[in-house]
């Protein structure tokens, strides 16, 4: 590819990104007013964790793949905001004293830290249940067989056999040696299942039944796996301005990551491969996908 | 009503609530059968807080409620299923050691002290995203438009408008003192607006519109203050053989009940007012609803 569709591609996905991040704020901005009685506190948390912060990959990769269907922005939104309060709501809970501990998340305080455990445990609750509220409602699609097929797939990469079950894994691994395929097999369920929701939700949108959903499900878990190892090697690098959270833990906790096993050099070689198979799954599609390849090459490009 | 219809009611309420109950534990059984992999821990603290404990009012409601639009019971054990999934998973959250840190729940170990706290944190958020997977499947209802309308209402009745909104009215008000219009809102969060959609599911299902569904809510709404007057007076009278945990601890908190500003004899002949006010609002129907009103009697006399 020519350097200047590369730089041409790069400013696009910035763009965008800023877009959604700015859509997504005033999105949850508008969800979580402040409701003038005793609740006020649990909304303020939500809004402490769910307003201006992260890079929003998962909106954007609903917004992006709705593009190859030509889906409506605003719609293609809703979805995203839903994923985002789901991946939100895991991090409140991850970062509780009893999980990962951490006090710091995105650059400012977790919500257990800023408002209290109690607090944390709720808050984590209330945008789990606003994530299938907000994909339930006809807002979101006028197709009732979208809204109720976008909820199923959503619990299953939210629940015990998706990301929760991930989490299950992740802690029972502590002090143990996975190899490189239980590695790969919780990180599919931990962070994979709902990157890959994000974009099966454009199909389900689109009314693809499951089986023609295949390509875009292989796009979204090779970059999920390639996210994983840049999130590894950011881990390993010790760059905690780049994280926005102390780094090394996993080193600390004696845990096995894609770079642990594999090495620095292989494990960045891997996500490179990983991208370019994620771009091959697109290659039924035209520039209407440039969005897709861009975040994809995004993947292994940020811990630069 | 003559004593004889009187106990017959009892008797079929009787025989209803133990068929519900098995048909809980069977569907939840089946449901989290052991994963063979390292979820299986948290599969097992799922089993152990949802099949075997509880009276199961809520799938018992979906199910009397159904009986008024002779809908299949099949249908309405799933949709209580999922009702009950929300209610177990707030608990195994609410008795984490950073809300009420309860020791003793259903007569067993709490999850987190069986099984640790993070472990509690899963099962409970792993039982949250099962239960809106449960409404959004085929086989709960084959109109998308129900499923869809299932899984709107209940989003609403668990999230920060709903349940979760009425625990962190429940934090808030430790050692403040409510008065009635305050601790009865709070509790028609809290616990009244689940036992609402567990009527409001049969509506749902029955292709209902809102408006058409608001006896029905007013008859969960009264039964829902009913139960929790029948609660306050167990906590108050200290049978913990009734209770099935430690009693007196919102005395011990200094929280204010409906029986600590009422005072029991009011408190008993409020929750008496409740039931006629409930079983008034089925008066429109038939022997059909027969189920209902034994429940509303139920109520308050499960604690003689």
């Amino acid at each position: 590819m020519p350097v200047e569709t590369i730089d041409r591609l790069a400013q696009e996905l910035e763009a965008e990104a800023r877009r959604v991040s700015a859509d997504v704020d005033s999105f949850f901005a508008k969800l979580l007013t402040p409701t003038g009685d005793s609740r006020e506190r649990l909304f303020e948390a939500m809004r402490h964790a769910a307003i201006g912060g992260g890079k929003r990959l998962r909106p954007l990769l609903t917004v992006a793949a709705s593009k190859l269907f030509a889906i409506d922005r605003m719609r293609a939104l809703r979805v995203g905001c839903a994923i985002e309060a789901i991946h939100v709501y895991s991090l409140i809970h991850d970062d509780l004293p009893c999980m990962d501990d951490a006090d710091l998340r995105r650059g400012k305080a977790t919500v257990h830290k800023a408002f209290g455990e109690a607090e944390a445990v709720l808050a984590g609750d209330s945008l789990h249940a606003l994530a299938f509220e907000i994909l339930a409602h006809p807002a979101t699609h006028e197709d009732p067989w979208v809204r109720s097929d976008l909820v199923l797939e959503l619990g299953r990469a939210a629940g015990p056999n998706g990301m929760a079950g991930g989490q299950m894994m992740d802690l029972v691994a502590e002090g143990q040696t996975l190899d490189l395929p239980a590695i790969t097999r919780l990180q599919q369920l931990k962070t994979g299942a709902l990157i890959e929701y994000a974009v099966e939700a454009a199909c389900i949108m689109n009314k693809m039944p499951p089986d023609a959903r295949t390509s875009y499900r292989g796009y979204a878990r090779n970059i999920g796996l390639a996210f994983q190892i840049a999130d590894d090697l950011i881990d390993h690098s010790g760059d905690e301005a780049a994280a926005g959270k102390p780094t090394r833990k996993d080193a600390h906790a004696g845990k096995a990551t894609f770079v642990s096993l594999l090495g620095e050099e292989r494990a960045r070689q891997q996500a490179g491969f990983l991208v370019n198979q994620a771009i091959e799954h697109l290659s039924g599609h035209g520039s209407e996908a440039d969005l897709l390849r861009a975040i994809a090459r995004f993947a292994i490009e940020r811990d630069h």
